[in-house]
């Protein structure tokens, strides 16, 4: 699989990437080392430090530097994983226990914040306010996209552009900006910055929907929990939204809807999920994934032909095609 | 009562700050710009601004710096205020209802992790990164200092020591940090924010012990809560430790917190309240308190006799004596 050339090729630097990630929340406090440490262990794409790598190499590419924009970008999407955890009532992770199940609620909550606060004592080790102005506003449009989904729960009412706005908000900013801001940690000119916002934000949007198709196509080995839990939780999804155009299946859908929201989510969904994959809103969803590649890719066009942009590219078609 | 004095002379500049607070997190997100405007409506003391604002004025005075300090000290505050609720489970405070119940749990978590990223929006404005460190590590000892609070939930074999060290993280720091970054804002000396950080520790530190004394002997008018709060979450405070130590009181009240404990809180806790006030743990815990407001005023000694100077002594007088 060609992704992993690409990790091999940024093998060293991500390995000292994952050791100042470990330095970064190691703690003299017991339960803080434990929860951290599992978080780690828990593991993940580091895709976001990932993409500050590549981003990099577009401008003056400093490991030392780039580093303090690298690791937080992962500690701020390790904290929001926890704080989800502790809303989702989620046991499990990647196949693994979260720290809300492993500890308590209370314990994943501060566990966050102390994650969040240590992201803050890292990225100010950069001396440029421009950088800290970017990931504040990030965290805050992160946060109002996390109240977006609960607000639209079981909502069958809205449209797709609430949909894409709120994964907007919740995931595809976030990468965004770690492609922007390891241009900007690089020196790199703005116009580069800028196109890397770009690309990111659009594999970004590729990135949700496809993780969204996967929680209704996928095998529980496949996404690391059972399918359907978007729909258990509330969560109406791009294929939900567009299964519910299709006149035949809207009443039915609705229907479904309305039972799996009445027992809140403490049932079965098979059905629902059958019927959604019976409908066009799985191949429509992947259409709209695919032209969001096809966009993050249009983005790099004027970009210099460096290794790094054959390897976001890369990165892209394999977000596109995702079945991890 | 002379702390409005202070406050008076403060008035023009608090207000500003409060204009500042509220342009901060007015956000265009309805969820958000009506939890935000519920938790300034709520209001507090602002005590942590006015140390800032105080401790500012040992250097060189500029609101339109210093304000980069005072407005997230708040911000701060009120983001780990609406996460303890979450954790507290707590319908109201001060009297108000508090954003988790108004709202839910799941709100109260974002609009804290969006709080939380608002400071650190408005702190890196000023491009000192000695501010961010210190800011940064006093959010990750605050969090450490929470979930102290939960492990020793209902742990009678708890030292004083621990006690100390917990009210340190979850309080003192917060208040210390307030008056050194004021100073520090205000381009003072070394030597001066460093006498300022040792005042706002042991004002802090008097002050949760007043909080811990209040929560046994105030009336629910005093306090915003009904009195005995603490125990029926487990919390062991100061005054319970120092009754614990009294031979003649130790089994009951190790059989009365068992109770207690058995029913999570729920129940009828005026007979241990009683057994509390019946002791010497009050006058004890009273006492200790005024140590550390004697430390505090020490700490100023040799600070320049400015106004501010005296107004913090008052304000340590006030803390010491507090009833409110």
């Amino acid at each position: 699989m060609k992704i992993l050339d690409i990790y091999a090729r940024l093998k060293r630097d991500m390995n000292y990437i994952e050791k100042e990630l470990e330095k970064s929340i190691y703690s003299d406090y017991t339960i803080m080392r434990e929860t951290s440490a599992h978080l780690l262990k828990a593991g993940g794409k580091r895709i976001r430090p990932v993409f500050v790598l590549l981003a990099g190499q577009f401008g003056n590419y400093q490991l030392d530097q780039i580093k303090h924009v690298a690791v937080p970008m992962e500690l701020i999407h390790m904290a929001s994983l926890v704080h989800d955890d502790v809303i989702d009532d989620a046991d499990t992770r990647r196949g693994q226990l979260t720290v809300k199940s492993k500890w308590d609620n209370r314990i994943a909550m501060y566990t966050g914040d102390y994650i969040f606060a240590k992201a803050l004592g890292v990225v100010t080790q950069l001396p440029n306010p421009w950088i800290h102005q970017i990931m504040s506003k990030a965290i805050m449009e992160m946060s109002i996209g996390e109240m977006e989904q609960i607000r639209f729960f079981f909502h069958t009412g809205q449209t797709i552009r609430n949909y894409l706005l709120r994964i907007k908000r919740k995931t595809a900013l976030l990468i965004a900006i770690s492609c922007q801001l390891g241009a900007i940690a690089a020196n790199a000119p703005k116009s580069v910055s800028q196109k890397l916002f770009l690309f990111g934000y659009n594999v970004g949007m590729a990135f949700q929907i496809r993780d969204d198709v996967l929680d209704l196509c996928g095998t529980e080995q496949q996404i690391g929990k059972p399918p359907g839990s978007d729909i258990k939780q509330g969560n109406i999804t791009l294929p939900m939204l567009l299964a519910l155009q299709e006149e035949s299946l809207r009443e039915p859908l609705l229907q479904e809807i309305a039972r799996i929201q009445a027992v809140d989510g403490q049932t079965d969904v098979s059905a629902f999920i059958r019927m959604i994959r019976g409908s066009n809103g799985i191949v429509k969803a992947e259409a709209m994934a695919a032209r969001y590649i096809e966009k993050a890719i249009v983005a790099l066009k004027d970009l210099p032909d460096l290794q790094a942009k054959k390897d976001l590219i890369r990165i892209a078609h394999f977000v596109g095609n995702r079945s991890y």
